[in-house]
């Protein structure tokens, strides 16, 4: 299998990952088929979507490549009709979803590095790649991002950007140091969902010091 | 009338009907006359704008051509002053808003077939310039868009795309074919409205099978 | 200091205040670390990055300068860790907020034009790139964009980027004209402020005419 065969495999897995996690925040809001395969695409490619703009690679890949429109369709469509079922499917989703991760912030990087954009901003938008999609689903679905407000996600996402970078400057990204990366998101994130960790929350009232 | 100031003022027309529809929403949220004028510039831009990003034409139209951006924001101004007048014209901004939805489709799905976008590609960034802006309408009013929820809407979005994208592949995509699709997603829209129709719903809670 | 080198200062300058009062509202949702930072760069680089796309500059300053991420990050991280005392400083964060919309909008009106970006355009996009940032905060907070509900803020920037337009037809748009500019907005939002000026709301129930 050549390289470009493993990205677009790689990034194929990603988009059917996250377009379940669209299709799956939709249905729970009640929306219409319609509006399930629309969220299971801003989802899947929305991420990817903003990493091709701003890299100007026009017209997005999710726009000239049938194959990354219609695998979110069907995949969103098959949420839509299955999704009873799902439900029980829950830890299943959240590991996939851990590697969808991993997938989309490792090729968001490899591509914005490939574009000639400095370290720094291929980690972001790496990372943005990444988290842009679900960032997407929850402005649609109505509610503050999850990604702003719950365990290490982004952090994780950032982490493997902040990898593939360095490898790229070591001038070491093959496939197996990338898969290296791919990894690293994603025990990253499986461990935090585990340990339920979480960034830290600024105290909004701090102690009282004194006697009251 | 040549066929590119037709698709101008079937451009501008569209403008003006979705800027009334952005204006209307943001002055029932209160919003103040800076507001209604945004969020009508928006609703009636933001499709046009993503489009020209995708395909790589920048600056987008609504930036390069001052009458879009006027166009909007008279319309906006307009709808300000007149909304009490405007209320009882209910059913016209509806048979408005489905014109424009046809407008918009087929002259963005034309724009990103010229602009070598793939046929499925094509299809998603007309349907997407007709829905984008009432997209960002609801967004920025706080409301979950619309599109996702109510009535077939976004589907005879789609249902005109795939037209323009089929007769263009058959070399048909004059004048007069093009000017049946806007009918087409015209007609569906209006027909949607009367009989209610809607996309189904997925059923959170299938009916229980057994005795209860 | 050469004009580039005062253009760079006076951009970075308006990303520390937008990613203080991006870090600020995110605060107040109790969102994590990550979350206040990720506010923080949105509220800072959103309009640059949205006016950067818009102008065909790929990758965005933002990708592409990695002072600005660093500056917006920082700060962001201050502010968490800082915020109870900068409260207490709520007038000066307001000040330095006008100073960053005055800034915006001068720095993006130029840079659209230099782009060739119309007229009206060149307007439209300076007063996006004042306002870009906070739109983004606040549809990542869940809230309905502020600078479409309250006092004269977007209309200080369009003065603004108004007055750039005319400069620049006029060829004066040397660095003592821009400055000038700079502080009409600042200006005017300071007073918009103080007097508590908004612009006009649209009444929904007009005053009944007839006895009832």
């Amino acid at each position: 299998m050549s390289t470009s065969t493993a990205l677009l495999l790689a990034d194929l897995t990603g988009v059917a990952v996250f377009a379940a996690s669209g299709a799956s925040a939709a249905v729970a809001k009640r929306l219409d088929l319609f509006g399930v395969v629309f969220v299971g695409f801003v989802a899947a490619l929305g991420g990817g979507i903003f990493r091709d703009l701003a890299i100007g690679e026009v017209p997005p890949l999710a726009f000239a490549d049938w194959r990354y429109a219609a695998t979110a369709a069907l995949t969103a469509v098959a949420v839509f009709w299955l999704h009873p079922q799902l439900a029980r499917l829950r830890t299943t989703v959240l590991v996939l979803d851990a590697a969808g991760l991993g997938l989309f912030t490792v090729t968001g990087t490899v591509k914005a590095l490939e574009a000639q954009v400095p370290a720094v901003g291929a980690c972001v938008i790496g990372m943005l790649t990444a988290i842009g999609g679900g960032l997407g689903r929850d402005l649609l679905t109505g509610e503050i991002p999850v990604v702003l407000r719950r365990e290490i996600y982004a952090v994780a996402a950032l982490a493997g950007a902040v990898a593939v970078v360095v490898l790229d400057l070591l001038d070491r990204a093959g496939a197996v140091p990338l898969t290296v990366a791919t990894l690293l998101v994603f025990g990253l994130r499986l461990i935090a969902l585990r340990r339920r960790w979480s960034a830290p929350v600024a105290m909004l009232r701090p102690p009282s010091t004194g006697p009251t």
